[in-house]
């Protein structure tokens, strides 16, 4: 008796969005770990019988610790199922995936890690445009826009963040960016660098807002929405389609 | 007549990669124009009967010229067919997505963009860590190594690479890693720094190496493979899997 482990990105949630192998996976599992953010109607591909346990975060409710994930998928694995470990996005960017590692190592349970589209991705895609751009915008990067305490991290890269030849993606960051903005235009970036708030990728309540810096700032500091979302700034292109 | 363009990301060339709508896509494709990176089996999922068209570039061959591309896209589309304009990884990630996207509007022809699983979070998948680790690698950074010349790009934000707390990916960068290495060593990089190259991601051809950022450089001074390779760098997991 020994059990395997998938850890298998979603996607940002559309089922259409998930790779034909997370739909093998999920199609032959006898349990199912899921985050919140990865629910939905992604779990309908589930084997039907499979176990599906919500592991996931959410909002204003408390989440269940992570060493308590990670016993129950090794726990799980070691009753000799197939157990798929679905992360929203890709697992491997701001997933917690290497504490599950870890833990799943320890136990010396074989696993995989199947990819899944990061958000940041699709958000690009549903807004109709590409992430970097020829000669103007040739590097693309990732953070998160708040630390355990839910403050902006201490120890970010400003000066890496402030360049506007980047493309930034802010994960996390709607309740930190009117101080981050603050800080970046200190730092020279311009009010009206183009920017995009994207909501609930890849789900019925998506919604996509393209404005600036300086006014998506001054919108977050008025009012935050529940929703998940990410924030992308920089010279993005002017195309575009379905914003809200 | 009016046809349709889906730019169709294909992940990094493993056909269980592809997304359910990527698979869709080809499925339902007239005409399929495809990268040399984006071929082999996946093509294999077109409609039978579709006109599947090489348009990539291969090293060492004279590739087409952008307009050429995007003028047999128009062509094809308004013939009235489904066209599927298979890009290797995430089309928007490095892949000159915008000037069709621009060629594509101008002729008022209706498309909508499909992501695919970007080549890093594959190689990262097939090395078995994550890209981000939690407190030390929160920001996630991807950029080209060679300009339109084949050189290191001259605006290349050498400070923002050198951040010891990043993960960088270099894409299209094994000339020219030996002069970046160096230049991040004397920015302050440690030339133990951990270091991946991926080659082939997603192909039978796939290698994996784990080595440091400096005896990366030594390597790459000494013999650069013609396969296409990612060289991944920065404080990454001590885990991993299947190096070569």
């Amino acid at each position: 008796m020994s059990g395997f482990v998938s850890f298998v990105g979603s996607g940002p949630g559309d089922p259409e969005l998930l790779t034909l192998k997370a739909a093998d996976r999920l199609k032959r599992a006898d349990a199912v770990l899921f985050d919140d953010l990865s629910a939905g109607p992604i779990l309908a591909l589930a084997r039907p019988g499979a176990d599906l346990v919500g592991v996931g975060k959410r909002a204003g409710r408390p989440s269940p610790r992570q060493d308590h994930v990670s016993r129950l998928l090794v726990d799980y694995a070691r009753a000799g199922g197939r157990v798929v470990r679905l992360k929203s996005g890709d697992g491997g960017l701001f997933g917690r995936l290497e504490e599950e590692l870890v833990a799943v190592r320890a136990a010396s349970i074989a696993y995989e890690i199947v990819p899944g589209i990061p958000s940041p991705f699709a958000a690009a895609a549903a807004c109709g445009i590409p992430l970097t751009r020829r000669l103007t915008a040739r590097r693309v990067q990732f953070v998160t826009g708040h630390d355990v305490d839910g403050r902006l991290p201490p120890d970010i890269d400003l000066a890496a963040l402030a360049d506007p030849k980047a493309c930034t993606v802010v994960f996390m960051g709607q309740r930190t960016f009117p101080a981050l903005a603050a800080a970046l235009m200190e730092r020279g970036l311009a009010g009206d660098t183009p920017a995009l708030l994207a909501e609930a990728v890849g789900t019925p309540e998506q919604a996509l807002h393209r404005l600036t810096v300086a006014a998506l700032a001054e919108r977050l500091a008025g009012a935050v929405s529940s929703r998940p979302a990410l924030i992308v700034y920089g010279p993005l292109a002017e195309l575009g389609v379905g914003f809200d």
